[in-house]
């Protein structure tokens, strides 16, 4: 494949062509803060979206999913349905998870309001909550808020919604991204929050990536899950999947390339690997963000038999509390690691069959540490601010990366004082 | 079934017939503290033992594994067999895990030396280590030390044996409990240690159970599996399982009750009744000597269709480090704990079917918040240090307890700070 002359922008933001945000303060949990955020979308706009498994999913991602539901009972392979999402609304400071049908409820009547304002049905209105559970949602003051937000939208606010979004987050999290497609220009603009419970089951905390490049509904479909599974699916702060995780991947069609039709095409597969490139860098944002996180950790595992028991130890390591303190402390303490695989539950597994490395440094083969492993080596490496373990297996040929960062002080200090 | 009159000296640690400890100064890890613990046990002295799960299990428990199973050739189901167990040998300060082949050789090669000192086959005795994974046994200071801990066998040495036994631990746990059994006095004496990399599966970290009870070993090794499942089983820390983890239960047959036989008979089911409760008491020790706990929270769900489900959703809530931490600020941030039922994969399930508790206050119906939770009321609970979370679910009859702390500073202050 020949390499994609793709460019990224850090610094600066693209507005993407069919995408207007608004933000307004609500009031919703401080005063004097960003916390209602509303994307509107052109017309003929595809969405596809994937939401948290948790069971307790928020009244938001229930009303979400049905009005994605009733959209694509329009859709078609060929044509952009005529009646699409029209417009994302979404509030920080309350979950509206755990609310019971009141909470459904609430949803649905800021739906309806926007949905007035805006001129569209209710339906095409998908809403979005994050903060606190197990609190009503205080729906007037959204509502009196949605038209300063409508009033505020413009394509050239993705930075501030960014902003909007956040939670215990300490940085926005946002990347642009432009490639060629077949000779056209196409633009990628992404945005998450996410920082504590944080271990996603098919998408993270929030995220929206928007794109103008033409792409058909069921490639989009494709790619939303192929996307989670290779980046916000690949980390963990703390093993605690929240109520509100959704990941939306919207795609304008504005840009001048021809709409992708097929998944064998190149066009596709080089779109793929950018938003995949964007989605991987927004979640390893939030990992670099997680809360009281000092370290950044990749955890790669090599040699399994196959994707689900690699990824098994992989999170099995990225999990423990007791690894988790050890990069905290920049101790190698690292018969921690096997304590953690040996629990991950691989069946027939011969402990001389695997080595592990911190970085390049080969630290466990033959069921123990390695004759050339220095103490002093594994220090200098578990000092550094980003670290490699690397586990390989003699098993096959899978492998699996998880992001995650270390268990701190500041884990405890702002999960203690969170509400307060 | 009628009381029995069974009475707990918790100030005083009774011998058991048959039983004697000594202890030794070794230097493994620090000098001048006990790490060195010897026991031994008369001839025809039965036991029975659990071992973790963990696949990097320590060489002490693939040599204990291996000469239970040899000494069980020789076993009976009517009279004792004559070749039992004669010692156990237990340290701290390294686990002797994650050492490979050397790591058998060295635990064998204590217990060649012990056998040699106390006259008895090699196969005779039981290795167990605790303390640091991944570095070698110091195997010539342990051996060194042997003759001294000989020296100090009595059978008054309970409590210096819960003592030398401790890691991370802050306080000993041990008990002693005596039954009338068929109008025989039996008495149990147990020891344990654990505080952290606490999630066992079969087994705690380390804990001996002593009886003078006669019974069969069929029924002694029913039991062991019965009290451990109810038990050590049933707590957790921090939800990391060791590669050490070992529940011993002897045995000695020195009192004057009647062989038990029978797993139907009233001997049985009160021995087994006194020797849980005996493994409960120690359980629970751990739990609330949890590495840095400054609560003790005792999750109980109920209501669930089967065991497995209900376990699940207890150990969801349990190993939630966004429970533990809000435990931990007695902030009554109690939607961490529906975002963690959430996540315990539980199927067909409806949100609307659960209610869940603090001791006694109703918090959760309806799929929200109940109308008479007072956020004030959840406070006081929340402040005090034994909290009992209650989930009921409408789905059947089934029930399950985990017992576990709080995550504090504390907790990651010891285990950055563990080797140092």
């Amino acid at each position: 494949m020949p390499a994609n002359p793709s460019f990224d922008i850090l610094g600066e933001l693209l507005p993407i062509r069919g995408v207007s945000l608004g933000v307004a303060e609500a009031g919703i949990r401080q005063a004097n803060r960003k916390d209602l955020l509303l994307i509107t979308l052109d017309e003929n706009t595809r969405i596809e979206a994937v939401f948290t498994q948790n069971k307790f999913c928020a009244a938001p991602v229930i009303v979400s999913k049905e009005h994605i539901a009733k959209r694509r009972q329009g859709d078609s392979t060929v044509a952009p349905s005529i009646d699409c999402i029209r417009a994302l609304i979404i509030n920080t400071g309350s979950a509206n998870a755990g609310t019971g049908k009141e909470g459904i409820i609430h949803a649905r009547l800021v739906c309806t309001e926007l949905a007035r304002l805006l001129r569209c049905d209710v339906s095409q209105v998908l809403p979005f909550s994050t903060g606190i559970i197990m609190e009503p949602l205080p729906v007037e003051k959204i509502i009196l808020s949605l038209p300063i937000a409508v009033a505020n939208l413009s394509p050239d606010n993705w930075c501030s919604a960014a902003e909007t979004i956040l939670t215990t987050d300490i940085v926005p999290k946002a990347i642009s991204k432009k490639i060629l497609l077949g000779g056209s220009v196409v633009t990628i603009t992404g945005i998450a929050k996410g920082s504590g419970m944080i271990r996603p089951n098919m998408a993270t905390m929030l995220s929206y990536l928007a794109t103008d490049a033409a792409i058909s509904q069921p490639l989009l479909r494709r790619m939303v899950n192929n996307v989670a599974n290779n980046s916000f699916n690949r980390i963990t702060v703390d093993g605690d999947t929240s109520t509100n995780d959704s990941f939306i991947l919207i795609a304008t069609g504005k840009a001048d390339n021809q709409e992708i039709l097929d998944q064998e095409s190149l066009e596709y597969i080089e779109l793929q690997n950018a938003i995949t490139e964007v989605a991987i860098y927004l979640a390893k944002e939030i990992v670099k963000d997680g809360e009281g996180a000092t370290k950044f950790i990749e955890v790669r595992v090599e040699g399994g038999k196959d994707l689900d028991e690699c990824t098994r130890v992989a999170y099995a390591i990225s999990h423990s509390p007791l690894v988790k303190t050890a990069f905290f402390a920049s101790d190698p303490n690292l018969g921690r690691i096997i304590a953690a695989i040996g629990n991950a539950e691989i069946q027939d597994f011969d402990v001389y069959d695997l080595q592990f490395y911190l970085d390049d440094l080969l630290v466990f083969e033959n069921g123990r540490i390695a004759d050339n492993y220095s103490e002093q080596e594994g220090s200098c490496i578990m000092d550094k601010s980003e670290i490699t373990i690397r586990v390989s297996f003699k098993r096959g040929v899978s492998s699996a990366t998880v992001w995650t960062c270390d268990l701190s002080y500041d884990y405890i200090k702002i999960n203690a004082d969170y509400r307060s």
